[in-house]
């Protein structure tokens, strides 16, 4: 009698969706199909550094398909799931529907404007390649206005970059484009000092890096200021507009604004009628499952873990990854009718690169900054790779690109006659 | 008395543009400046691999600037030189204008449809890196379709790509295409198989790459169909529609037509008032020089050089490398008002690569092909690199991602929901 195969149908490929993957990979009683929007998997942690222009895509991102060649029983398809069938186990997506005993939801999350959606034209998110690309054009475009116009008082807007949100990436951005803009291609123009670049981090509450002790929150500020980065704490952003950004007190004009303020639920999360918290993450109970349908599983930055917790698990891959493993294995048992115990976060700590060779990390007690921080960072993000075939290959290859500068990251891809500086 | 520099204007960073550059760097009596409408030197040759999802856009292209860090008296703006008032020796682009004594138009070629203006709509030119991420792209997209699709029968004209034009260009795509679909991602599929992809790569004239000999041609034609290439020669096109290519004994389906069959002097080029040959080529004299404006060269592919020849210069990198130096050269010899001999071009052959570790190389009387070949390439290709700062590490790292199938290369920028698969 042949096996009947469970056929498992996972949305995204991240950093959740690819640990599903691997812990039922080769299992010959489940059929594993996966349909992610992106035909790579992104380390996204490293985004920022293509948005700064230091990394070029092919650094951080890898086809999906080149990590499940294989295994036998994952299939790959490219789609945008528009729609869940709950109650026929369907979804979705163009003209094609897949059909599942269980489902996992990994679609992670997507830039919030907190309702102010007029912010989203006038500022550039990050949360994907093509974000990244839009973001590194701009720049690259900005310095190059510069040098056409020409003349520092003309010309500064352009040479006036701002970020909003003083999170990680709020901080890894601001100190790269410092970096970049004060350093690194300095001695590259002839009418204009890039070192001359003002970039100015803004966050609406009291410190950078809540998620941080004080102390790391005040090191990383001060750092931050010893780099040219002009940080403003407590400054809530009133209105952005095609000039700038309106502060309670000043109006900063910036032909460069981006968002890195605030995340949410994606957009097929959105319009599930599942349990929601109000950034739109679908709320689970200990075993990661929807409290409407056992069979389906919501992992990573999309969904809302918060039993027996004073606030919802942070949207960073080691809470993805583990929830990965563990959901493989709720669905294993599940199948054998064992039980299996509620989930449980392993809190690896926190982390944000401030600049080359600076950075801030926190091991549970452990504190590091500095050199070692960035030590730190360099060693757990080996350890955290997923997908790349050869860690060390690719290691070796990112402390390359970031040491030396390679300036093949600073391409611009189209070319004048398709673009258009903004004036 | 300060000495009156001469302005030397260069328009294009290409093989013939970035030799005028370097020959005059750092010499005190001229002040260079460059207009570009790329902000990067693009390796040309390799073009196809990035279409073919074989390298990246970092891997064959260099920001200009980077190039001219260290030459102080080089100053490179990003635009797209619209108008040449030779009279009173001035270019225009977007809102600004640059003067000069010298101008040098190196300002390549484009894509060219011999009048049928409609093809351009339906088939896809390699030209620049925004064409190679197009062609990528769309075939990368095709099999995703056809995996979606998942029926061979249905999904056949999204696995049949045709190549029309039987020079170096066209040879390349259809090796490189052949290579991707029957070998490297072969495994990564489930319900297609890639290994029935079909590649037809379509000829007008009676053999393929027209500028080897005919032994050559035979080898190249004889290895492409054992690598599952069909090949047709004397089969001019006589339409391209929306479902594929009509020849004169048959209509081909393919959702895929690359179109390498002819090119044309660039849109300024085509635009300005001075003697042009059929395909917009701006015919020089034996300096280089337009007839109309002494002060004016043209070099590489924007140029026709054909004094004393049987047929023009051929459009390939070591002429317009040649030609950059030799007018460098020539303006030096004017302003110390000395004599120079025209304009002599060394030959140093031709190349094409059939697919990894499979080439035709003719130098002289020598003719190397198969693995000979592709070492005489690879060898060429280390000697002319220009403007790489580290000629041995780039090599490295081409020969590296071309070995291993580097999977980085097979990036769809794009998310779904920002992209239509055709159907």
């Amino acid at each position: 009698m042949p096996q009947i195969k469970k056929k498992i149908l996972i949305i995204g490929a991240g950093f959740g969706g690819l640990q599903v993957i691997k812990s039922l990979a080769n299992k010959s009683s489940f059929e594993i199909t996966v349909v992610d929007k992106k035909n790579h998997h992104l380390f996204q942690p490293l985004l920022y550094q293509v948005a700064t222009a230091v990394l070029s895509p092919a650094d951080i991102a890898i086809p999906s398909r080149s990590i499940t060649t294989k295994y036998k029983n994952v299939k790959i398809l490219l789609g945008d799931v528009t729609e869940v069938d709950f109650k026929n186990r369907k979804v979705k997506f163009q003209n094609n529907s897949e059909s599942y005993d269980y489902l996992i939801l990994a679609t992670g999350a997507r830039t919030s404007y907190f309702g102010n959606n007029s912010w989203k034209e006038k500022t550039l998110g990050l949360k994907n390649l093509k974000d990244a690309l839009a973001i590194r054009r701009r720049i690259l475009l900005s310095f190059e206005q510069a040098e056409l116009i020409g003349n520092y008082e003309k010309a500064k807007s352009f040479m006036h970059y701002v970020i909003i949100g003083g999170g990680p990436t709020g901080v890894e951005l601001a100190g790269s484009i410092a970096e970049l803009s004060h350093n690194i291609i300095r001695k590259d123009f002839r009418n204009i000092d890039s070192g001359m670049t003002k970039v100015t981090l803004i966050e609406a509450g009291p410190r950078l890096l809540t998620a941080f002790s004080e102390k790391s929150s005040k090191f990383t500020k001060e750092k931050l200021e010893n780099r040219g980065v002009e940080v403003l704490t407590n400054s809530p952003v009133l209105d952005i507009t095609d000039t700038g950004v309106v502060l309670k007190d000043r109006t900063i004009e910036s032909k460069t604004v981006i968002w890195a303020a605030g995340v949410e639920g994606s957009e097929l999360a959105k319009n599930l009628p599942v349990n929601k918290d109000k950034a739109n993450r679908i709320i689970v109970d200990e075993y990661c499952r929807t409290s409407e349908y056992p069979e389906v599983f919501v992992i990573g930055d999309a969904a809302n873990y918060s039993t027996g917790l004073t606030r919802p698990l942070p949207g960073v891959s080691p809470v993805a990854m583990q929830q990965g493993r563990y959901v493989a294995k709720v669905i294993e048992s599940t199948e054998k009718k064992k039980m299996i115990s509620p989930f449980h976060y392993f809190d690896k700590g926190n982390m944000a690169t401030i600049g080359r060779t600076d950075a801030v990390a926190e091991f549970g007690k452990i504190r590091l900054k500095g050199i070692f921080g960035w030590l730190g960072w360099l060693f757990v993000h080996l350890v955290y790779q997923v997908g790349f075939k050869n860690k060390v290959s690719t290691l070796l290859s990112w402390v390359w690109s970031y040491l030396t500068f390679r300036a093949g990251s600073r391409l611009i891809q189209e070319e004048m006659d398709e673009l258009s500086i903004r004036s």
